[in-house]
């Protein structure tokens, strides 16, 4: 954690041009003519993002789906992108991640126009990295415009990727929906599109609801009030949906939804649902049905 | 060898989109709005690429020099670009490499704007991937243009690099411009702006210019003739001008150089050695002072 932390300070200090936002943000903002171009590179590595274990079609649809994401929460249609390809050594294992990684580059229509490919030392864990290439369709939000008074949404409920994580280490068989969630899942590139022009905030839901509400308040410089996690079907079947539960999902990372926040005026022109509320102040705050709860120890998904 | 061969074949069927160009281009031509992007992403890893004991401050700036030469033979303007690194566990060390890679950036106009950071586990071999993106500055040349009767230069002598290697494998501490040419190559910015207008075909010079040139040859339907192999005083200077010594400058890889094509009417821009000529047929052929010379069976730098 100190060792990425003053890696990325370093990296901070000499990120100087404006479209690297100061890397504080997930993307960065590149205009070269009349382009406005949104760019995001995300890597995985093998033991640490996956297990050697994870089908290779859902290693590859998760990558794509991830640098997806990061475009969906700034309203991007995505445009291309670049692989860099560890070769697994198996034919076969590469073949797959491939079919996964195009499945998802054809569904969100973002084709694959070069990138590297290499071979690591015997032994050596893989890694993979893609960047995502595409164009702002108007505003380009971030997590620093929530303003007092607006409201605050999430495009689908929380929690089922984590609990899919949960049941995948206890059996690596696993299935359902909950296990879909964690592999397969869907950015929302077409909301993203949507409340761009309208949200006065927006980021996607990466490291779990809490963590990633609290940095939003932190970098609008407002204060956030949590009101209601919201519980898939399929999760409350699984865990039921007491109290505990509901913080294990707002904790639990790899949800992929956007988080956002409109004026109160605005009514969402997506499916979305309310989670809580922008107010004067700083920090996170908690409360379910209606009681405040304490926040837990580890809001999230915390890196390094 | 065979393992990626299938890999990049596989790529290819689905990398459909103009922008790839069949990903037989070393970089990726996309269009928006009126913006015409070169795009490369190359990725180099411990012990394949570098060796564990090299300079930290030359891996970064080797991994910048790159993929500019990529950009370089495009003729393209760089305009920004995304770095994934793996943390190296040791903070200085990180720091080293960021320092020398930042020379580079700075040096050649290509702000960092992005990326990602991530550790790996215990006892593996890191991996850096760096995503260049240029502009194009006019008509951008491939490797496929080179015509009957035009003439073939590099802008540089070869095999320097090569030969600096050869003396870090015997001295990992020996010092001296052929070591200088190794590990901090020159990208041909400046170069490749001034010849893409007129160059009817340019690449750079990774593999070796033997192996690149007959790259070059296949790609545009034409036979090849190298009749020179220029040399630096440096490289003289350590091994002498024999035959032998000529042959192995051509075999050399990582010269970075560019490898062009001129019309027979057209002066060259800049500073250029002219090394052969472009003829009805296939394939390439040697000829030193003025005598055939039969062909070494490895041409260059095979990767895989």
């Amino acid at each position: 954690m100190a060792d990425e932390q003053r890696f990325l300070d370093h990296l901070r200090s000499r990120a100087t041009h404006e479209a690297a936002r100061g890397l504080l943000d997930d993307v960065a903002l590149l205009t070269v003519g009349n382009a406005r171009l949104i760019l995001t590179s995300d890597t995985i590595v093998e033991g640490v993002h996956y297990l050697p274990g994870d089908p290779p079609q859902d290693i590859g649809w998760k990558l794509a789906a991830v640098n997806l994401s990061d475009l969906a929460a700034k309203g991007a249609q995505p445009l291309a992108c670049l692989l860099n390809y560890s070769l697994s050594g198996a034919a076969e294992w590469d073949a797959a991640f491939l079919d996964g990684l195009h499945a998802a580059l054809e569904r969100y229509g973002m084709p694959l126009i070069g990138g590297d490919t290499v071979k690591m030392p015997a032994g050596s864990a893989r890694s993979y990295s893609l960047t995502a290439i595409g164009e702002a369709t108007g505003d380009v939000p971030t997590r620093a415009g929530a303003r007092a008074g607006h409201r605050l949404y999430v495009t689908g409920p929380v929690g089922d990727a984590g609990a899919g994580l949960d049941l995948l280490r206890c059996d690596a068989g696993a299935q359902g929906p909950l296990i879909d969630a964690y592999r397969r899942p869907r950015p929302r590139i077409a909301e993203g599109v949507l409340l761009a022009p309208l949200a006065s905030a927006m980021m996607d839901l990466s490291d779990g609801l809490l963590i990633d509400a609290a940095r939003m308040a932190r970098a609008s410089g407002v204060a956030i009030r949590i009101d209601h996690i919201p519980l898939s079907p399929a999760l409350e079947q699984a865990r039921g949906a007491s109290l505990a539960t509901r913080i294990a999902a707002a904790q639990a990372g790899d949800d992929y939804e956007l988080l956002f926040v409109l004026p109160p005026d605005v009514t969402p022109p997506v499916h979305a649902i309310p989670v809580g509320e922008v107010a004067e102040g700083a920090g996170l705050s908690l409360r379910i049905d209606g009681a405040p709860v304490p926040l837990p120890d580890r809001l999230g998904w915390q890196h390094g």
